[in-house]
């Protein structure tokens, strides 16, 4: 499985926002194009995905690909099944999830609670199989000098430099620092090359 | 000077519609998305980039990146810059390009004299230099199987395929076919991976 696990670091955490002013809105413009470059292929979702959108490290809204039914790539779109996950904020308690629509659940997890999830250190029940956790950052090593592994976790910030916290999170947790080119992307950018990656196995089968 | 071409078959080729509905309009937000991946990078635009929107082979709005103000990386906002383009639709006489907000202009060109235009075949003052025409299509060439071109412009069609036309028209003008991996991808996603494919020099230099 491919995991993508995207701060939101001014990301709403309530429903009240307007869908015309995604912008304006935390950034969800660049939140809603990162589920987008993560599950759509031209005739299909990927199946095999899993994303997080961490909204300012205090909810997190999980999509699994395998789930999901009604995801457009549009970004008003996706901004609204947010927005839905969020209406359900009040049922989300300690980790456990509330699914809002088919594949899209809302929890109370900040990024080091989603960072143990995926490690599958998490205790209880709410454990997920273990990933390699994978940090795309700009001073880090080439992407091409790794083999991809078998279940890469990708952590992307949006519009905003990883924090001093989040980066020491990143620094007990992820198992490599890579980066993807000479060119600092968008991070919906930054996934549609990360997949690329993958699914050449290393830019090698086409 | 990289450059790319997208076919918006069922684009609008009039302002009025609503920025409400994006995928409603001819999928607009396609277009739009491939916008932001051709210009935008974490803190700059890509000034060495031109864009053309075919809109239902009728209308072209051109993108300069080296003269583009007001570009935000949204659907929405992009979107408005076209239809304040097509606003000008009128003005729009023969080949001659009219501008609407810096870097944008609408032209009465169809996706032959685009060709025609990239390939340095343009009669009259509208030439440009020559691009080494790229057609993105899935049954191609391997794109690691070529050096990148110096001045590559890429074809990419929208959320259809290429037509009998279209196709009859690349098979004239394009140097080459080319694909990006084995799965068929977003216009938009496949314009960041071609953007990769170049910044690394054909996926060598980090």
């Amino acid at each position: 499985m491919r995991q993508f696990v995207v701060l939101g670091h001014d990301a709403p955490t309530t429903p009240e926002f307007s869908l015309d002013d995604l912008p304006g809105t935390g950034r969800l413009d660049v939140l809603c194009r990162c589920v987008t470059a993560a599950f759509v292929l031209s005739h299909a979702i990927r199946e095999d995905v899993r994303a997080w959108l961490v909204l300012a490290d205090e909810f997190t809204v999980r999509f699994e690909g395998s789930e999901l039914r009604h995801l457009q790539p549009d970004e008003r779109s996706t901004a609204a099944l947010v927005r839905e996950a969020l209406e359900r904020r009040g049922e989300a308690i300690g980790h456990e999830a509330v699914e809002s629509t088919p594949g899209i659940s809302l929890s109370r997890r900040g990024f080091e609670a989603v960072l143990e999830a995926i490690a599958g250190e998490e205790a209880g029940g709410g454990a997920v199989e273990a990933g390699t956790i994978l940090a795309l950052q700009e001073d880090a090593t080439p992407v091409i000098e790794r083999e991809p592994p078998a279940d890469p976790a990708f952590v992307l910030a949006d519009h905003r430099e990883f924090t001093a916290r989040e980066r020491r999170l990143l620094a007990e947790h992820a198992d490599a620092r890579v980066r993807l080119g000479p060119e600092a992307l968008h991070a919906d950018h930054a996934i549609a090359v990360a997949h690329n990656w993958l699914d050449t196995g290393g830019f090698a089968r086409y």
